[in-house]
């Protein structure tokens, strides 16, 4: 845990540098806009510790699986995120010094991230080694408007001293993952190009074979110390495979500015015809350089304005509480803008390499509410589209472990639709994300009430789910139940397990579910729905069989305890609380071998609170209680995830400090340093939870039966909070604070919800453009 | 399953060239003498599919684990059994043409390796492209006597036709893996040697650092057709980087014949000093040189005449059935010698290069009876003091997965005590291989009568594991028992059980002989027992612990079946005896995912049964019938260590028929390519159980409290068989016909034996020198 960021409600503040904390600062502070990011690494040389990274959305490697003893089944490659070109990179020189923060003496150091705006901002002030005094500003972003498009503006004023500048301003196409085999290099140099007022480099990935140009324009003047800017010409431009510069020089002297103004543009094939990338490339860059820095800052910034609006959260007296739940939700919009079906949300986004993939069943069992109650319902509807698109891969993922008959089995971590993770206690046995995909569903369709998603996309989905659950239990005539042998649960510090509660019961929800869609379609849309289950082969005996497993399923339990067996045999473990461990000992996984954790009742995020989280209403509040009694002790959190299930059941069943507990855990796990791996990127899918936390825990907000229900209680320690909500196209204010709620409505249509507890609400009504105080 | 091989009781016979077998021949008739080995690749060039294997024993790479998601204590490495270089090399041109079976016609092709004398011999007869008929005959073995020396004598004979002769003799130190990381090479070249009368290479594996000095001699003369011999000298010799080589040429005549002899040594600086490598080998070769290969063969054949005396088996009636099991005992015998303790028996020998390390639980379960009953008891300690130069490494290896207090757990592979494999369900879980280790203790002092061992190796040994053992159970609170949570048993079709029946058995049984052997040493040899006990802090408490754990421990059970539980749970899987399964589903490693295999009642090698082969006389009859008659018809036997356990128990059941049928699968595995793999090479470790099929199953071997126990019975499908016994330093022979059983007492001291079951059973002595008929 670290405590070197600055409390502030809108930025994230580095003051002073500490190269130790350098990478760390890069992921906190990293840009995107859903295209593409990078990291928060500096425009100039820096020879000391850091991260390179640059990431375009969708663009992978497919690294080979390794394995001692090949099973079938096992998937063929682990994808990697890929690094991508380095567009940012300066190297300048004054009087033949390289500017370098880890040669020069630095002064002062101040970065940060302006969360209301989306622009990385530093200055420093640097002594060289010859004596020079200089200082450093610069103001980067990639653009939330032109999202193939971005820039920065870099000043390096001369305090004392006299001399020389050189500048090479360049693209570096010769970039690899730290984690590479043997720096290996996952990407071909296709060629390099030098116009009169741009380079450009355009390269592919191996084996995947995406295409990418990077184009760049860098403007350069001289600025004297009235004001006055003269233009720097260029010196040459020169290449390299894979690498084009351009060169720049001109004498400084004291007081004088040299101003860099750096535009780039960043085009796939994923996006373009590959043979069309350099033109279309070279179009979008031209846009951009004409409308030059300022304009592209102000559309930048208008469109965040747009989305704090939508999205904002506002804490009053706990200021690390607001810069916590700013940040979560700033890395949450640049990661994902809903703009392309074919993305998804990954762990880093794009803030690090690690971790290879770009959707886990995070996405529906996290992100999807974020962006159902802070967006237009068409960006959630993508993230259930990108599935559909996925179904046939789903079917394929499934017969190669030997389902039949349409069965689906969406993969764990994925690309393009394939299962790119590669190992089996994961791919073959985390089969629960079969089951959150389902809950999207169920969970698009009570937000918005968009039943025609079902017609034919959801049915789809449904019924391939279905057939894989119905195909992945059986018949145990020692129990006289439908069981599911060898599956790992959300709780991935125990695998290969029977009877996963939280498996089995989603399994159960998810065949009932679809019948019962299937079954009112039929009464609704009998003519639509025939087609459909004709399609399908869907027959009321098999939906029949699916209710049938449904009502049979096992789900382990003790009865003495009262509570529900996360596994079977889980009550063989040794129980003893968490509370009760060293603290030497936590965290388990930095700590403990894998096997001693296996064995353990120690607990990630706990699969049974999981279930009740989504399927709350289905439990008495006795029952919650026991059981949260029971799990919240066990478990050690170390699961990202974790936290904020449990401030959220804890809220609802009045453990008002361990609800905060949970939330201050889940807030600043990246900002501060909480599990010590900040420095590989942030952890991206597990923020949605931080909103979760304060909307759906401290606010009460539920979705019952197309009703919404809030119940906004003030955590203590805070003297007020407010948060944005979009219902169903209209868009509420919500505030909470010691005199009370208050609710505007800030659409055009009437707003009815209801006030409370599931067992004792009040209806409210607020009218378009009224506050109403409750 | 193939049927290429000629039945012989002596020979494998290869009769007829199909390049498509050519590496399961290569395997087949594989040279090994204990200390390296080859597969039978050809000694000319082959430019067909081959698969070249030169092998030194304990020579290995460490090839670094990958894997998605580290956790702590995975093992940092997987050891591969390294190639190395090969030293048969030749190429011989006629005429200008290259003589390669690929591109000549062959119209004869004979390939044997002769059991009894362990020599692999070939001949050929070829018709070249441009016209010439060759024949050649080539004899190769690696030498029984002197381990660092082989040889071959090569005859090519001309036909018809007419031309000059060209050979270049070398060794070819660029060699890699065939499933090598981008085909990465494992040898670094330290020099190449050219002198008078030899070359050599020294070569270093990469990261290991093992230096290996290989050297050759190649004398090369002209057969007149009279059979007068004249030298050809030779042209020159010329060395690149890993490699050396030396020519000849002369004219050949049809009629005439050129003979190539090649004498190599291969050393190592694991028995020499690295810089005392090229000379010794020098000196190794050149007394092997002197010697000439007609004594060097003499030598070899008289080594392998003692080792048949020793461990024959004949069977009369069944020529298959005879070469299957000389097969599996001549392997045995080329892979281990036991004249190294640092080494041990790979599962694939000097056959192949796949799967890495040196040595499994094979070694103790498997391999151990088959040494402790045909060879001096030095030879099977020298596997138990392997064991004890490891203690320490295993001591670490449990300390990596958190265990304490002196607590070893043996690695599941490994080549010199660290865990070498790399898939946690393995090398975390399969803790059984501590029990197998233990009881190997016992197995060798039932056998041997030398208690001394226990003082202080076994003992040691013993107390590690015992301690492992203390530390892995936990107690059950639901159970009120000792439980072993998250374990792989011997059945490696389920991975991470719970209270798996034979791990739970076998670690009572050590918790209980370990405390056994500490009391009654406390007894017999005080004084020293207690500073025994002083130096491993050994107390009485702590061995009534172990006795107290031993005694509470839980084992699954169902009272209703009567069966012995292969871990809980077993009964919620769907039971479906394996003859209801398809044909093509077998065998499932090949057609089902492996997320079938795991959920499935499907078992690899039978847990239970394998428990009741290591302590039968624990459990009546009818349990050993209950539970044989529930867990074989779900076998698939899709381990090679399989077949022989269900042999043994079903013949001392009475269950002939299911006795043979598994002999036979154990017996011609390789030589049929049962599983479709013996082109990887021999599974080695499980010809230790054929062995165990005939003696144990057939012929009744037990070992009863120092007593010797036979009761054999013949086959119907056999006229007679015999097998040689060594027991506590006396050999004997022992013949089974319809005319009765005759004990042949080879030795020089009388032996007493029972004869008959345990229940049922009389006495018989044999004085030295007699053969007793009964």
């Amino acid at each position: 845990m670290k405590d070197y960021i600055k409390h502030d409600p809108w930025k994230i503040i580095e003051e002073g540098f500490v190269p130790e904390y350098n990478r760390i600062s890069e992921s906190l502070c990293s840009l995107g806009n859903g295209h593409m990011g990078q990291r928060a690494n500096f425009e100039e040389t820096y020879t000391g510790d850091t991260l390179p990274g640059n990431y375009m959305a969708g663009v992978y490697y497919p690294d080979k699986t390794i394995v001692g003893w090949w099973k079938n089944g096992y998937p063929e490659y682990f994808a990697k995120v890929l690094n991508a070109p380095d567009w940012i990179g300066l190297s300048i020189r004054l009087g033949g010094e390289e500017i370098d923060l880890a040669t020069a003496e630095v002064e002062d150091f101040h970065r940060e991230i302006d969360m209301k705006t989306g622009i990385l901002f530093r200055r420093t002030r640097l002594r060289l080694n010859n004596g020079s005094l200089v200082e450093l500003e610069s103001s980067r972003f990639v653009s939330m408007e032109r999202p193939e498009a971005g820039c920065f503006r870099y000043d390096l004023r001369l305090l004392e001293g006299e001399g020389k500048i050189e500048v090479s301003s360049f693209i570096e196409g010769n970039v690899h993952n730290e984690d590479a085999n043997y720096n290996e290099y996952f990407w071909e140099q296709l060629g390099e190009y030098l116009d009169s007022d741009s380079e450009a480099i355009l390269i592919k990935t191996k084996k995947t074979a995406f295409t990418l140009a990077s184009r760049i324009t860098t403007k350069v003047s001289l600025l004297a110390s009235d004001g006055s800017a003269s233009a720097v010409d260029s010196t040459g431009s020169e290449k390299t495979p894979g690498r084009v510069a351009r060169s720049f020089s001109s004498p400084l002297k004291a007081g004088e500015t040299l101003r860099i103004e750096k535009y780039n543009s960043s085009l796939t094939d994923r996006d373009h015809d590959a043979d069309k990338l350099l033109e279309k490339g070279a179009a979008v860059l031209s846009d951009a350089v004409s409308a030059g820095f300022d304009t592209l800052k102000e559309e930048h910034i208008r469109a965040w304005a747009h989305i704090w609006d939508q999205s904002d959260i506002t804490i009053d007296g706990d200021v690390a509480a607001q810069q916590g739940i700013r940040f979560n939700i700033f890395q949450l919009k640049q990661t994902y803008t809903g703009k392309d079906e074919r993305l998804n949300i990954g762990p880093k986004g794009f803030t690090g390499e690690k971790y290879g993939g770009a959707s886990y069943w995070d996405t529906e069992a996290y992100c999807l509410p974020f962006f159902l109650s802070t967006a237009d319902a068409g960006i959630a509807r993508q993230l259930l589209v990108y599935r559909h698109n996925h179904l046939e891969r789903a079917i394929e993922n499934a017969g190669k472990l030997g389902f039949t008959e349409g069965a689906a089995l969406y993969p764990m971590v994925t690309m393009n639709g394939e299962e790119c993770h590669n190992e089996w206690e994961i791919t073959f046995e985390e089969i629960h994300r079969n089951g959150a995909i389902a809950f999207g569903i169920y969970d698009y369709i009570r937000c918005t009430g968009d039943r025609d998603y079902l017609m034919p996309m959801g049915m789809e989905v449904l019924t391939g789910i279905a057939r894989f659950w119905k195909q992945r239990v059986n018949w145990s005539e020692a129990k006289k139940k439908y069981v599911m042998l060898g599956v790992t649960g959300p709780n991935e510090y125990e695998n290969n397990v029977h009877n996963n509660w939280y498996t089995n019961y989603i399994a159960a929800w998810c065949l009932r579910y679809t019948a019962q869609c299937a079954e009112s379609l039929a009464a609704e849309r009998s003519e639509e729905y025939r087609d459909l289950a004709s399609g399908l082969s869907l027959t009321s005996a098999e939906l029949a069989e699916f209710k049938s497993i449904a009502d049979q399923m096992y789900l382990p339990e003790d009865t003495e305890k009262g509570v529900y067996l996360q596994q079977d045999g889980f009550l063989d473990k040794e129980i003893k609380p968490v509370d009760q461990l060293a603290a030497a000992d936590r965290p388990l996984n930095q700590n403990w071998s894998w096997d001693r954790i296996l064995r353990s009742c120690y607990i990630k995020q706990a699969d049974v609170l999981q279930g009740f989280f989504f399927f709350e209403d289905d439990f008495d509040t006795e029952t919650l209680k026991r059981n949260f009694d029971f799990y919240e002790p066990l478990t050690v959190h170390e699961s990202s995830l974790s936290p904020c299930v449990h401030t959220i059941l804890a809220e609802s069943l009045g453990y008002k400090e361990k609800a905060y507990e949970m939330y201050l855990r889940t807030a600043r796990l990246d900002l501060d340093d909480y599990n010590n791996d900040t420095e590989d990127g942030c952890h991206i899918t597990s923020m949605a939870g931080t909103w979760m936390s304060v909307v759906m825990g401290f606010g009460g907000l539920r979705h019952r039966e197309g009703t919404l229900y809030l119940n906004p209680a003030l955590p203590e320690q805070w003297k007020a909070y407010s948060f944005k909500l979009m219902n169903r196209g209209t868009l509420m204010r919500v505030s909470v604070s010691d005199r009370g709620i208050e609710l505007e409505n800030q659409g055009e249509k009437t707003v009815s919800l209801m006030l409370g507890t599931r067992d004792d609400a009040k209806e409210v009504t607020v009218e378009a453009g009224q506050t109403v105080s409750c």
